[in-house]
């Protein structure tokens, strides 16, 4: 245990500070000591060394009719920059992020191939490539996220185990730093995701869900502003929570899994005992024909994630759950009918209340999630000297 | 947002050092100051602010063989008092503990009604007895606690709805500052039975969740030292996670949530369907006797057990997970059935490790957990002037 010192203080402060500018800016000194109750002293001094290191500048704006101008302040967006990227199965998405967190460019590329060496290699020259045509020098970047799918252990640095791209204990963000020459660091992309969201919402929610319905099932929790973990990232793995002891066998050696009723892979086994299926596009072709198997594959599915839904809230205790994954954000009557499903949980009591919401991160939720952590460590851990 | 300023950092160093001291002292005010990373200055102050508000005092210790003395300072264990209740089926436990996080005194009382208007009576009574016999001025009583199952809304202080004793919106925190004339918090039972055994565990856990397995079935996460509420403090009512859709009926008004297979009175039911019976004494005798009718039941019911330990390790990735309840409690047999059932499940990775383990809280555990609450309050929010 540590007593905090003035030093720490004053960190907290600058930190508070620039996050109030980004988030309200142009604003005067004068604005900034009223909302945030301190002295005019202490906010020139914490808005001079946050000018000093370029954070944010100064704008003149006039402030009557006769046209007089004063001095505000606004985050100096173009900084520093905050990268992002995706891998997900087949393609692998990366963006650019300012300081004020707008993507300033994003792109997605087919990858031909999983293995781990070929998408970094890849990832290494995509990142490139990006900070080249925005010519970013290699100074303003912050820092480098990678958000994927599976077990990732983001304190080492490891992806202990990713079903998706079958790798076990890859040493991702090591690889990465030697090849970018940058700090990396390494999420679940789930979370990330949640993040983005969380830090999107129209509303200021306490404690946000993000479930996940797609090659697997997952969930993240975000809870007053921050990520739960758990011990080793790896809270929120509720696909492998069983429901059934006796229930259909799941890969990590269980019975009854909950992915075993929802995740694509198993739906398409059950589809495969009907009629040859490879996708899931031709599962939702054959529902939307209401060819009566396909009806009953998918009926059960979706009752199955109305019910996931309601024990991530008995879990956790949200006050707003946001669905996301590809059967919810790729075929449209899959997601009304999983929220149809639930609606029929009853509630207990009633007071037990949260908002239900289809994700509005579409394609770069992952990327902007994973530039945005980024940012947010940047704001946590400003290292320099003056101000306060 | 609002900037820190220095009194809050004085207040916050307060507290740290009055808890370095409570748990450390007897300790002198050079220790403090280099434990604490602070001058010698800011210690000196701290040390007789706390002091002067008679929470610490002044001991005085050989220091050599000589038998020179120095001055050491150590908790005040008897400036103030904590009171701990809980409300359970048919009896209410009460007990008084000191800053140090001793229990004075504690005591159990049947209570032969549920209504209430006479539980409240009767703590009133209680708490007002406990306070005589110990001869403590109602000045020195930090404040009081109630523990209940059920969900509680801690920052209303009402009781929304407790199965066990059928009450619903019960304003017990003002109907008992009432009657105690002192400042009373309301809580869930299980949330500060976790407390109580994350302050009391050998190992500082990072993540504890405690199970409860008795009338009910609940689940409660202790997460960084601080309870996880959820948005209405209602996280972990995992009784209530639905595993069958076309389950047995639970009143809530769904099929197959996860009490209906493993609460006392859900096994009660299909025992009597074999033979009359009105008590989980009963039950456990018959599974002793090896009749196989309630081995049966006893079975089903560890292995589903089993598998709530599993979803909740999913759900919440903790180090640690407590089993505590009547269950688990009063049944060895059958608390070992359900840790040798759990090890049955298969764990992804091998890495997903935490420690499973027996409540070390006995009969008292709400009681302490409840005084603990009142006390980090306490410690939490000095409000005196002085120090730093």
């Amino acid at each position: 245990m540590r007593v905090k010192d003035q030093n720490f203080l004053k960190k907290q402060n600058q930190s508070l500070v620039l996050e109030y500018i980004i988030q309200n800016g142009p604003i005067s000194r004068a604005e900034i000591a009223k909302h945030m109750a301190m002295s005019p002293t202490s906010a020139s001094r914490i808005v001079a060394s946050l000018e000093e290191e370029q954070l944010i500048k100064e704008v003149y704006l006039e402030t009557d009719e006769v046209g007089r101008k004063a001095t505000y302040y606004t985050a100096n967006e173009h900084s520093v920059v905050f990268v992002g990227v995706e891998i997900d199965v087949g393609v692998v998405r990366a963006g650019l992020m300012n300081l004020i967190g707008e993507l300033i460019t994003a792109r997605s590329f087919q990858t031909n191939t999983d293995h781990y060496e070929h998408v970094v290699e890849f990832i290494g020259q995509m990142v490139n490539e990006l900070i080249r045509e925005q010519q970013i020098g290699k100074d303003r970047i912050a820092g480098v996220c990678i958000g994927l799918p599976g077990l990732i252990d983001n304190e080492k640095g490891t992806v202990e185990f990713s079903a998706q791209f079958n790798w076990r204990n890859v040493p991702l963000k090591q690889l990465l730093e030697q090849k970018l020459d940058l700090e990396v660091f390494i999420d679940n992309e789930l979370k990330l995701k949640a993040l983005a969201e969380y830090v999107s919402a129209s509303l200021p929610y306490k404690n946000v869900v993000m479930l996940g319905f797609g090659k697997g099932v997952g969930s993240a929790l975000i809870t007053d502003g921050e990520i739960y973990r758990g011990t080793n990232n790896m809270s929120g793995e509720i696909g492998h929570m069983t429901l059934d002891p006796y229930g259909a066998y799941c890969p990590c050696g269980n019975f009854g899994c909950l992915q075993t009723y929802i995740a694509i892979d198993f739906l398409l086994d059950e589809a495969s005992k009907t009629q040859p299926m490879d996708s899931m596009d031709e599962l939702a072709a054959a529902y939307q024909k209401k060819e009566k198997w396909a009806v009953n594959i998918l009926e059960k599915a979706a009752t199955y994630a109305g019910l996931a839904i309601k024990n991530v809230v008995c879990a956790y205790n949200p006050d707003a759950v946001f669905l996301s994954g590809s059967l919810i954000e790729d075929y449209q009557e899959i997601a009304e009918l999983i929220i149809e499903k639930h609606s029929n949980s009853t509630w207990f009591p009633e007071s037990y209340s949260y908002e239900l919401l289809v994700t509005q991160m579409k394609g770069m939720g992952v990327v902007k999630g994973a530039a945005l952590s980024v940012q947010r460590k940047l704001i946590k851990n400003l290292d320099f000297k003056g101000g306060a």
